[in-house]
Formats: C-alpha cells, sequence, structure tokens
C-alpha cells in the first residue's frame, strides 16, 4: 500500500492534523487544543501523544508514512527543523521540534512557516491549480503570502520572501507599521487596516452612513461589518472599499508585474467578503497592468479553507 | 578535453560571440554587425557562417562544444527556439532560429530572452555573486529585467516575469507609457524617463541652474548629463536625481518585499552613474523595507558590463 503523510498545522488557538495520500487527498481529520501554558512547553509533547494516539486508534505504525509535515508561527529554520519567536505560541526560546518528533515518532519531519504551507496547500489542492506559478496572500489580522515561482516555494536571501504585507502602498497618509515603517500594504488592507481606513474616512465624512453611526456611537466596527455595509450601498462604506481596493489592487498588479503568475490567491479571513472584495481589486489590477499580464495573471479567492494549512504542510513532504 | 559552450547575444547593432568553459570563463570573443536589411533575413545565416568561420581558425569541430545559448530581444519561445516580434532587427514573422542552427552546426541550443539572458550572466559570474536569489534591473532606452529565484530563471504564466519598467510607481502625475498604462517605473526611470522628469521639473523651476539653461536653450540633455550636473550640485539636477531615487528605490524595496533576493543587480546604461546613483536609490530603499529585508538583500551595480549577455547565453546550456 502506498505510504502515507501527516499534515499538521500549528497555529495559537488550535493544532490541526490530517492524514493525507500521496495525492493530496485528506483521509482523516483531526484536532487539539493549543497549550500555550509554561512558554509553550506543552505543544510539541501535545502533537506526538495525539498522533501517537491516533495511530493506535487506526492500527497503524511509523511504517505508514512517508513523513510529516509542520506549518509554524514564528522564525522557521527548515534545515535545522527548529523554530523560534513565535510569539502567540509563547515559544521565546529555539525549539528542536524536528529532532523531539522524529526521535518520538520514527517518522522523517520538514517543517516551513504558515504562511508558505498555506501557498503551497492552496497552489497544490486549491484555487492555485498546481501550476507552476502562483503567489498566494492571506489577508487576516495581517497580511501574509507565500510564493511558489517555477514550482519552488521561495524564501529568499533572509528567509522572508513572499511576505506581501510590507509592500509600501499607501505614500500620501501612511499609517505606522508594527514592522518599523510606514504605509505598508498591512497597514491598509488587513483585518486591522481596513478598520484604520475607516476611522480615517469617518472623520472626514459628514453625511448620514450608517457605518458613519457605529463609529461615532462606539460600536465594534469589523471588516465584515465594513464590507457588509459596502454591498448594501452604504457611502463611507463605499469609499473605505475603492481606498482598500485601490491599495490591494496596485499590490497585486505590482506583485504581477514583476512575477506573473498564472493566479495569485487572495485569502484569509477578510477574503470571507469574496467575489465582492475581488470585483474592487480586479478593477484596479487591469489599469495597472500591461496587457501580457493582464490577460495571464488571474486573481482568485483561496478554496480551501482550514484545509490549506494541513494540506500544505504534508506537501513539505514531497518536495 | 573538458566540452566548451558558445554564447552569443543578439542586438540591433551588433551579434556578440564567446567561446566559454563551463566554468563560465571567456577564452574567445568577437561580434559581428547585425545587418537588419530583407526583414532581418541575413541574421541567422550571418550567425552560422560566422561561427563556421571562426571554428576553421580555431581548429574546432561541433564535437568539441557542449551547446549554444543565445539571448534575443522579441518574444522568446524558448521550448520550440523561436522568436517573433523583435522590432529593432526588423523581424516580423517566426523565425526557426533553433532549428536553422542546429542543422547547419550540430549543436544543442538554448534560447531565451535577452534580459533575463543578461540576469543569468550577472548572476553567474558578475556582481549577483552566483547567489540562489537575484534580481537583475537594467536601466536602459527602457526599463527591463531578469529574476533568478532558488537558483532557478523565472518566466511566469505568460512569459513576462521579469519586465520590472511596468511595475507602478508614479500615482501623482503618471507619464503614459508605451505599454499603455500610466506611471510605469520605466517612464521615469530609463534614459528616456530621466528626461520625462527633467523637462517636468524644469516647467516648474525658476532658478538659473545650468541644467535648466540646457532645456531652455534646446541642447540635447541626456541622463548622463543630469547625472553628470547633479552630481556637481545643479540644483535642478538634483530635483531630478531625487524624485528618480524615491521612484527607483520604491520599485526596488517592493520588489525586495515580494522575493528578499540577496542582491538587486542595477545594470545597463544609465547604471554608468555608479555609486552617486546607487546612494540616492539606497536611502529610499532603506526607508521602504522591513529590518529581515533591508538586512539581507543588497543593492549592487552590476559589473560584467557587455559580456553579461554572453556568458549569461552560456549558462542556458547547462540549465
Amino acid at each position: 500500500m502506498a505510504k502515507k503523510i501527516i499534515g499538521i498545522d500549528l497555529g495559537g488557538t488550535s493544532v490541526k492534523f490530517a492524514i493525507l495520500t500521496q495525492e493530496g487527498d485528506i483521509q482523516e481529520k483531526w484536532s487539539i487544543k493549543t497549550n500555550i501554558l509554561d512558554e509553550g512547553s506543552h505543544i510539541v509533547p501535545d502533537i506526538i501523544a495525539s498522533i501517537q494516539h491516533r495511530l493506535e486508534l487506526l492500527n497503524l505504525t511509523s511504517e505508514d508514512f512517508l513523513g510529516i509535515g509542520m506549518g509554524s508561527p514564528g522564525a522557521v529554520d527548515r534545515f535545522e527543523g527548529t523554530v523560534i519567536g513565535a510569539y502567540n505560541l509563547n515559544w521565546k526560546t529555539l525549539q528542536p521540534i524536528k529532532k523531539d518528533i522524529e526521535s518520538a515518532l520514527g517518522i522523517p519531519f520538514f517543517i516551513d512557516n504558515d504562511a508558505n504551507v498555506a501557498a503551497l496547500g492552496e497552489r497544490w489542492k486549491g484555487a492555485g491549480e498546481n501550476q507552476p506559478d502562483v503567489v498566494f496572500m492571506t489577508l487576516g489580522t495581517g497580511v501574509g503570502g507565500g510564493i511558489v515561482a517555477e514550482g519552488k516555494l521561495l524564501h529568499g536571501a533572509g528567509g522572508v520572501a513572499g511576505e506581501l504585507g510590507h509592500i509600501t502602498v499607501d505614500f500620501d497618509r501612511p499609517f505606522d507599521c508594527t514592522c518599523g515603517k510606514k504605509g505598508c500594504l498591512e497597514t491598509v488592507a488587513s483585518a486591522t487596516g481596513i478598520v484604520n481606513l475607516t476611522r480615517r474616512y469617518a472623520d472626514e465624512y459628514a453625511g448620514d452612513a450608517t457605518l458613519k453611526r457605529l463609529i461615532d456611537d462606539g460600536e465594534e466596527v469589523t471588516a465584515k461589518t465594513v464590507f457588509d455595509l459596502a454591498k448594501d450601498g452604504d457611502e463611507l462604506a463605499l469609499i473605505v472599499y475603492r481606498h482598500f481596493s485601490q491599495y490591494l489592487g496596485i499590490a497585486c498588479a505590482n506583485i504581477a508585474s514583476v512575477l506573473n503568475p498564472a493566479n495569485i490567491v487572495i485569502g484569509g479571513g477578510v477574503s470571507a467578503a469574496g467575489q465582492f472584495l475581488l470585483d474592487g481589486v480586479q478593477k484596479v489590477f487591469d489599469e495597472n497592468t500591461f496587457p501580457q499580464v493582464r490577460t495571464s495573471t488571474q486573481l482568485v479567492l483561496a478554496n480551501l479553507g482550514n484545509d490549506a494549512g494541513v494540506i500544505g504542510a504534508a506537501s513539505l513532504v514531497l518536495q
């Protein structure tokens, strides 16, 4: 029987696991809560115990597996198989994950950062259609990404290729970014960025849009609130939507002018706004790409949802 | 004896040839004039005759060569070995170059576009220091480029990866670009672009800078004029230099935020301005890159000059 692969998507809230075929089909899925207490020292032992337990249940042994792949937050050393500085896991010191997992389970282990792994997943089995050139952009609390070019995941000289959130897009009135510079895509196109834009334009807006009233009343306003109101034609929400589309459209256009990928796959929580989000971005993209790029690079929504992580993690084993 | 390689750099004025070792060292160099008469129909026969003549002179046969690599303007089909639409060669119809050269010389033939080939050359033996991740940008009449990532030359879904001249960088007062859109890097950072900027700022400038007098007197002003005057402290030339640096610096910063290459190598005629050009761009680059990119991506000047083409062309044989 062909050997299987284990994919692990390690996040600050939960650890997702899957057993997959070498074709990337999920046969089994489960998850556990991430225990970040005691400087995250329980995380790796919990992962090992959960896999051991699952293999027993399924009557499988290490011999049945080609390898384990994992996506992790923080600074990943994919050669050494270590992670450091994953603050949402409380990992402040170097974690020798590969060594611990391989010695406990006897299965070869591979690791990369979570955005890269999600990019691999969407490229392999999702909206990337297994093309050799795919860019994945995730719009969540921040903006992250991963790039596959000529079939290879890019890492860059300093390990930060595909960190698309720090492309400079706002020159006129740049917000400060957590990275220390100004005008980053993340400051205007993440969930937080949409709230930044909403506050900026609400201050200047004198009409009676619903979004304005929510802000003035101190209600919680999220990216979802803004997109839902924009879809309904709320005047202020549409102003925010147009600026968001402009910034994200320029970023996508310039990425495409550099890489000319088959697909730019947009995922993450903000992308739940769906086709409406894509339509605004596409318009700006079309205005800012030259014909050969415009006709060969497609903007698409991610379609694997939460499975992108475990599928992409599994694909690390096959690289 | 180890087999050798022939590298060919086909341009609108001359065809450059070299015989190289597999280590990329040039052993022999020569060139012929490009005869673009009769729809460029003499070009390939001239290339074949020149190689045959040179091999006779050197007492070499096709058996002594691993292959021939060539860089060409126009739209190159690297799989079929054809070129179409190279207007500076008068090639309006499909040119079956690989077929013609292989059947005449009996040596395997490889081809890619000229900017990609120059990128390969600078990466292999020049300022790219043979790093796995190198971006090459050429500032000439236009702005072109080529990208090597994880050791592979990128082509993209539509064959236009690395066409860096059409990144949008000018949002406030964009010039029209020949590509049909506005605000492209090429409109402000090529030799032509620097003249565009000079005319714009000369119109608004009321002082008595030398550059202003040259423009008002209808003298020919080139990128070299502008950089030379800027180095001497000419007030208008410095205004142009600062805007040029801003646009090119933003483009380099955003390329680095996407790809995080070890080097961005700047070449082409405009780069003759040297360290002075680099200093202006570096300042803007540093302001617009986050720390991990800023410390791992270097801006450097190309250092192979005219040899980049033949060296990169030769490297196609080894890919």
